[in-house]
């Protein structure tokens, strides 16, 4: 099956000259959708994760049967909600400003071993934040794993001290 | 394993005499996440569901790995993000005033088999908003499915139509 047959090109958006990448008319095809996890499995399956890290929401719908399947626990970072406890919060540059995100100190402990997974890879600016958290609270970043890759955009430059994983690559 | 005994109470929370029931610690331990998981799909692998669909984006957590075993398609709900294109906008009555939420027009057809996945049950309100926007695109909600219920707050009352399936529950 050709994956990128199953993913909508919305042309000019966000703004002209770009085509934006509608991954969810994929993940409503449950054979399509399966095949595309277990691609990503196949290629991940060694690294023995602990945990896998989605650095959005959005990244949960690659994330969490990855978890499933490698037998990994799951967890995604989150803005801050208020949450009492011991919380981990991490600021971080994007384009337009700073962002905080946080994430339960319990998920990551010292040694363990996270796959941080996500829909897209573009510029990695997320995905390498969700990098150095990791390693700030001393977990061992054992990979990054992407359905679609923008390879124009720099991403695997910015994780070029990661084994960088994607599915589906689009010249951009 | 008592899946119970992983998933963290937070005392007084959002407010006294609250005890929150926080799933994240549960879904941090692999085997526990795989263990709740494959008990929910015992419980709906004979509906046949075409696609299963997240009211909220935490939901993810849940419904992905299960229309991953199920075979079935994956979408979620989402806030208006300006998406061209064939969307559907549904409005609806939530504690607090109205909350919009949108999906891909494509994503169910007439007849789709829908089966509704979130973490939490409580008061059903976004469970039953999902079922009725279902219904309004024309597909058939076979079943809705929880993670963790709180017995006492009437959702499965509000969903009574129909077969609602939860893991653990707590009588709240």
């Amino acid at each position: 099956m050709d994956l990128k047959s199953k993913i909508r090109e919305i042309k000019d958006f966000p703004r002209e000259g770009i085509n934006y990448k509608d991954v969810g008319t994929l993940l409503l095809d449950g054979d399509a959708y399966r095949l595309a996890v277990q691609g990503l499995y196949r290629q991940c399956k060694h690294k023995e994760a602990d945990l896998v890290l989605c650095p959005k929401a959005r990244g949960l719908m690659i994330g969490a049967p990855l978890a499933y399947i490698l037998g990994a626990g799951l967890a995604s970072l989150h803005r801050p909600a208020g949450m009492p406890g011991n919380v981990f919060s991490w600021q971080y540059d994007q384009d337009f400003g700073e962002k905080t995100l946080e994430i339960d100190r319990d998920a990551i402990k010292p040694g363990t071993k996270v796959l941080v997974a996500d829909e897209l890879l573009a510029t990695g600016g997320t995905a390498a934040a969700a990098v150095k958290l990791v390693e700030e609270l001393g977990g061992e970043v054992v990979g990054t794993v992407f359905l679609i890759e923008l390879t124009g955009l720099g991403g695997r430059v910015k994780l070029r001290d990661y084994d960088t994983i994607s599915l589906v690559q689009y010249n951009y």
